[in-house]
């Protein structure tokens, strides 16, 4: 175990897997993300953002007293929701087709923090990505920075924020934010509990059930507001639609054994699409990655050609489509020369319109509305659907993954819902459902075939959609492309989990697991403390390894035999070697710690913003001295015995949201601690390189 | 620690806090019920069904290769909404008023453990009663029979449930089960996954999400196929309204800042009565509780009792209302002499209709839907509103907990919508909100302030009403009263659990936890065994103690010093001693268990139906020998050491879900086992009356 990564990747960096030989197993390996490394950063937030992390704070810091407080203050995380909501405003009002991507792409690596703007630039560019990724992502990126107490570097910072400076409340506090993103992208309140629920939280708990309840509401609540203000045309595009975006309604929902032979077929396929998407996602990204490392400006000519080929497809397919005459029986304006809208005139005679134009040249909530649109079966042709399809299928393949802000949903619901549409072009004869619903469901099983979420996917479909009636339908559809996807990959966002080596730990142990115990595992040489250890000794163990906690063992006189005291964790070390309360004799300190250093010192500092080894100042004669661990040792680290079953040890590890766990000897006589037991002690890497043989003997 | 009463309640059975002094104690102290109390036992599957059970049956037993099976099996479940299903049609055939109780009450004795014929001829008897509660304890009665194996007394017994013999594919099944139920109550799919979610299931996992979302959407499918079959009016009042029970999405949702206070006053009156039914409903279950206790013939005289006050209201209470004359727009038939429908005649002149009588004698369904009517401001007087709303109210809060089997949830909607209605009326010439909303408002606020459930709440309503412009609404109207409703006292599921004395563990750990450690709480003689045991031993153990799980130590010569084996169960030293295969000389058995004895008979028997202690028959000469325990026993037990705070304890029990929990020394040269936590040893009653003073010192 490489214990210098250990540290970086405690610290939520994620170079750990970095190395020279890249290139040759790019294709295997977990991908080398670096932090400056846009791509789709997203992707991390969007699945499991926070895989595990510690609940161990509870020692002497830890203060009853303001839980109250906090408890409130959590919920200030709704504001977030304020920040990605003027966003689509701005948004909207810009739609300008072309190359204004190269604009977006400067400002983006100014404002590299704010991928929101970038986002704002690149889908009124007309890329095939969705918003929601990027929404998702600023609503989790502003509850993290709540979370460590503002941003120092802009000045933003307030003093109750500290109240948030533990493991728990931040990682709450980013699940909350996660779920304001999607409840605002889609409208969806209850769809944002339950992405956050389904994607984003590892681990849950009642008490957060609530908190996203309450943050989505806020969302609900000010969104509604908002488009009411806006319902004059004042904003732009925003608001259209109501809380409702793609209604579909007004479409009787009838039918019959044959329709559902149909929908199942609608199925299958959709699945076996779907997981193809995920399939060619992660091949593109692998191959982007190599193309990224090459410079900044490969990078830029890289969105530069995605966004000729997109312009190319956007121009360019339309000619092939043939000018329709426009319905007499329609209450839309017909050929429409507008920036959104249907019926498109494009280069056709008056009262025709081009049917592709009417999909390319809009933006992608108008495309996903006129796809949608209910008891106009024959405006669009089955060629330009499937050309349609086609396109926007390779399109939304190459473009996630390019440095510009991205999310998968818009592109995926764009395709599926051409799918569905032609699918139910091509059953027309056969089935009574309108193609309307058909493109609904074709949409529900491209969704369910790559993003393998089940509930939270129905629910956001049905705020998106506003039709209960179709509810069982679209449940069947999203079981059928689910099961159809799983059986050839995983879930697109555990594939970007997986290729960007973030240390994500399975909900369930894996089998071979059963066949070791905990001790097996165990690596690295353990470095323990005294109870009262010498500052030298602990300031060299500081620069030699990169462990993140130390355990700590009381000796003689301080016991009767060698006993396990507790756990340290490195930033509570640095943060009392700097408040220097040294001594010349081995002796216990008592009180004086918690007078010397206030106990907000001690809570957990913001990303990069805790001390530092180098801020430490140690001269050469405090180095022989001694410092008493026991006021900052968590005394109740959780502990397995060295014989217990690796299986077990995993499913407790994981759902704790443990960091670091003891493992101790079974027999007597021996050191009190055998070992620290890590996440990445138990990632399958990690156990098939100790024992490559294990998964044969199954 | 009584540890008669603990093995008791691991069985399922929960008389442990039985006593002759309880009517002294009936006020403040849990409810003593017994196996053949039929006092509401839907609500403890309605709330947190499975408190806390064991994952223990990972060891030698555990059969990796018929995982793959079971899994797929897991979904037969489904079937169970069959049952519950075809129920709704007979039971709407039948809705007859007056006092079919007595008949009802007879036959509920008779098909006891069927208590959903009780319901159906309780709601058919015109009771102030839900259905939802006893659909969703069918839905989780079948689901444990299958869980179980089948029902030997009734001779479904099919060989493959055997696969569903262990602990958590019963929980699994029991939480489809529930969510089947709510799912077919309600026809919201969605819905009964969430309340699965937030309110059935105390342990959650990904898989589990993914099970009941099949299991609701077969349950969507099914009921879609058969409102399609009767659609032609053959199954008497079922299918009524399709999918969407109380459509109001006729109703136009406008809505500016004056409604929105009146809708947090709303809100906020809501939680208050919500609680206050809580309160009610509480010392209403205490007080029936006494008079069941004196046998039968007194609780068929209360449940007569109830029958005749519900039927005085329902036909006294309209003599009160005057006739209005019908309105001239209205598209139904005004007066009414159907069985249910809107605008009763009652003793009405021609073209009247009696406002009461259209909310009293009818349907609960139907009044419900009557309230919730829209664009129909002035059909009720406020006068038969507020005489309505304190009846309903009433007859909820003393026909809960009388002898029949009975939900919460259509009471409560039916007074919130009354309240809400009423509400609506007064505020009438301040606000724009239609009073059919108000009325659903009304309800929400009414749920959130008895449940205290939100997502599953907020989405149950949205399917049960189809109306999803007013979600934000809907949210902040649960959030509202959920937050004044948690100021007063707990949810009404929580208050039945700790009412029926339960040994429910809280998923937080109390603030007093954290001033104890594990061993503090540590109680009872242990009692432990040796590897290899003398069978008279574990026969005498058995037989004086009720302990549920034994430590197994090692000695020498099987270790070199006093170390840890394991646990074993009681149900597995059972099926051991009745195997038989003991020998002479204090040795190891081998594999000779693995060959004699079926895995099979260790699987996790049906309650009640496993090896008893009076099964046994062990000869006196076979007392002196000797039995291998290793082959049962669970190497792998999970385990704390003594200095582990108590709270970090109970986490790990809670989030765990154990059943037993070994206290290991922390110093050495002591027996390496110092007690066995179980969940009775983490309830305040316990530690309380152990150290009565620790709540003062905080």
């Amino acid at each position: 175990m490489d214990q210098e990564n250990k540290v970086a990747n405690e610290e939520g960096d994620i170079e750990c897997y970095y190395g020279k030989d890249m290139e040759e197993r790019i294709y295997s390996q977990p991908l080398l993300t670096k932090r400056h490394n846009t791509t789709s950063q997203i992707a991390i937030v969007g699945a499991n953002a926070c895989p595990v992390e510690s609940l161990d704070y509870e020692h002497f810091m830890y203060i009853v007293d303001i839980y109250k407080i906090r408890e409130n203050l959590a919920n200030i995380v709704a504001l977030s929701k304020l920040f990605g909501f003027e966003i689509i405003g701005i948004r909207n009002a810009g739609v300008r087709m072309g190359l204004a991507v190269t604009t977006a792409l400067v400002l983006m690596h100014v404002l590299e923090e704010l991928a929101i703007f970038g986002s704002i630039l690149c889908v009124s560019a007309g890329f095939v990505v969705g918003k929601e990724g990027p929404m998702v992502h600023t609503g989790a990126c502003i509850a993290s920075l709540i979370g460590q107490g503002g941003s120092r570097k802009y000045h933003l910072t307030w003093r109750w924020l500290r109240y948030f400076k533990n493991d728990r409340d931040r990682r709450d506090l980013i699940t909350c934010g996660a779920a304001a993103g999607v409840a605002s992208a889609f409208r969806a309140p209850v769809g944002g509990v339950l992405f956050a629920l389904e994607e984003a939280a590892s681990w849950w708990r009642s008490a957060l059930l609530w908190r996203t309840f309450f943050t989505t509401a806020v969302v609900a609540i000010v969104l509604r507001a908002f488009i009411q203000l806006c319902s004059t045309g004042t904003c732009g595009l925003f608001g259209e639609g109501g809380l409702i975006m793609y209604d579909v309604s007004a479409a009787k929902v009838a039918y019959s054994v044959p329709d559902i032979l149909a929908v199942i077929l609608l199925g299958v396929i959709g699945g076996i699409f779907g997981s193809l998407y995920n399939y060619l996602v992660d091949k593109v990204l692998r191959t982007y990655s190599i193309i990224n490392e090459k410079g900044p400006a490969v990078k830029i000519l890289l969105v530069v050609t995605i966004s000729l080929l997109t312009s190319i497809c956007s121009y360019g397919l339309p000619w092939f489509a043939t000018c329709i005459p426009c319905p007499i029986d329609t209450t839309e304006s017909c050929p429409n020369t507008d920036l959104s809208g249907n019926y498109k005139s494009f280069q056709c005679p008056p009262n025709h319109y081009n049917d592709l134009a009417s999909l390319f040249l809009n933006t992608n909530d108008d495309a996903i509305r006129n796809l949608l649109s209910t008891s106009t079966t024959k405006e669009f042709h089955i060629s330009s659907l499937f050309i349609f399809f086609i396109a926007i299928y390779c399109l939304g393949v190459i473009t996630y993954g390019i440095a510009i802000p991205s999310g998968l949903f818009i592109p995926v619901i764009l395709a599926g819902a051409g799918y569905g549409r032609l699918i139910g072009r091509l059953f027309d004869p056969i089935t009574k459902l309108d193609v309307g619903l058909f493109a609904l469901l074709g949409a529900a099983s491209f969704l369910g075939g790559t993003m393998r979420m089940t509930v939270s996917l129905c629910v956001i479909l049905l705020e998106l959609t506003n039709d209960l009636l179709l509810l069982p339908l679209v449940m069947l559809v999203l079981l059928i492309s689910k099961t159809v996807g799983d059986m050839f990959n995983h879930g697109v966002y555990d594939q970007i989990v997986k290729l960007k080596g973030l240390p994500y730990m399975e909900a369930h142990a894996e089998p071979y697991m059963k066949h070791l115990v905990a001790r097996d595992v165990v690596s690295g040489p353990l470095i323990t403390f005294s109870g009262v250890e010498k500052v030298g000794n602990i300031l060299h163990a500081l620069k030699t390894t990169g462990h993140n906690g130390f355990p700590v063992i009381d000796e003689p006189p301080f016991a009767d035999a060698p006993e396990l005291c507790g756990l340290v964790l490195r930033s509570h070390l640095l943060v009392l070697l700097k408040g220097k309360i040294f001594s010349r004799d081995r002796v216990l300190s008592g009180d004086e710690v918690v007078h010397r250093i206030s106990k907000f010192d001690f809570a957990k500092a913001g990303s990069g913003k805790g001390v530092k080894l180098e801020d430490l100042d140690i001269k050469d004669e405090e180095m022989d001295m001694y410092v008493d661990l026991h006021p900052i040792t968590n005394t109740s680290p959780y502990t397995v015995v060295e014989t217990m079953s690796l299986a077990k040890a995993a499913v407790l590890f994981r759902q704790l949201g443990l960091r670091h766990m003891c493992v101790v000897p079974k027999s007597q006589g021996r050191p009190p601690i055998v070992g620290i037991l890590t996440r990445h002690d138990f990632l399958p890497e990690h156990i098939l390189g100790l024992y490559p043989h294990i998964r044969l003997r199954k």
